[in-house]
């Protein structure tokens, strides 16, 4: 593989293949935990893909997954990302250090998806650990967690 | 790998590695040809997830890519796609027989990325041949065929 671009290298510190567990909670759902693996790659352009899976903690079937792009603007990230839910998200926001807090600026459905109105990332990046926060205003709820997961770089 | 879940079965026919060569033109730019692979894979849940690649003809450089996500109402398809140029759609339409035309319900940008207002694609399937049409607003301009291509199941 190439080296990391240029244009994307303050973002590179989230290439690899990271693995652990999270919990999973919203008002609407029961509470759940789940097992993960995200992968972040590149082919030497000036972006990075995304994709991630989880799968039920204790039967191992498919949950969720999603896939996008990171970007750098020189100064901010931009992540773009596709769920199979109908979901698209479009989010900026600020990179602190190897912390990563996004915000949606734009978040789409398609006409049979359930509703999203906006979503928060928060990514904290230590060596080889990875914890996130993932939180959102969905299906008439005010914003709130939904997702918190600590993994591990492989 | 499971068997399509009967609630995608509609647009299995997607499902394969095509490959073959395309097209490409718009006001702004110069006329250009490239080299496609597009992965239409599933996880036995009730979606397709697509992986798009495209490189110069000539050089075999990396240009485009996208990935995203089929989904069936019942009665319609639905494609969720994210783009490395910043750019999310939304797209709903029609199957007949095995082609489909598509139009964005909603393109998402970044705050970097440039400017698209409409996508519509146009997808017909001949047992293992493919071939696609896709044309969008951008960039201030009116709608129009940007993209030609014919590729082969292998």
């Amino acid at each position: 593989m190439n080296d990391v671009h240029p244009g994307i290298r303050p973002l590179a510190f989230l290439v690899g293949t990271w693995r652990g567990d999270g919990a999973g909670d919203y008002p609407t759902i029961e509470p759940f935990s789940y097992d993960e693996e995200i992968v972040v790659d590149h082919v030497g352009k000036p972006f990075l893909r995304s994709l991630q899976r989880t799968r039920e903690a204790t039967a191992g079937t498919p949950l969720h997954t999603e896939t996008g792009y990171w970007r750098w603007t020189g100064i901010r990230p931009e992540l773009v990302i596709a769920q199979p839910t109908g979901v698209v998200e479009v989010l900026t926001g600020e990179l602190k250090g190897t912390t990563l807090r996004l915000r949606s600026v734009l978040v789409g459905t398609t006409p049979t998806a359930k509703e999203v109105a906006t979503t928060e990332r928060r990514i904290v990046v230590e060596d080889d650990v990875m914890r996130y926060r993932f939180s959102m205003a969905a299906v008439g709820r005010e914003h709130g967690l939904h997702l918190e997961a600590e993994l591990r770089r492989s």
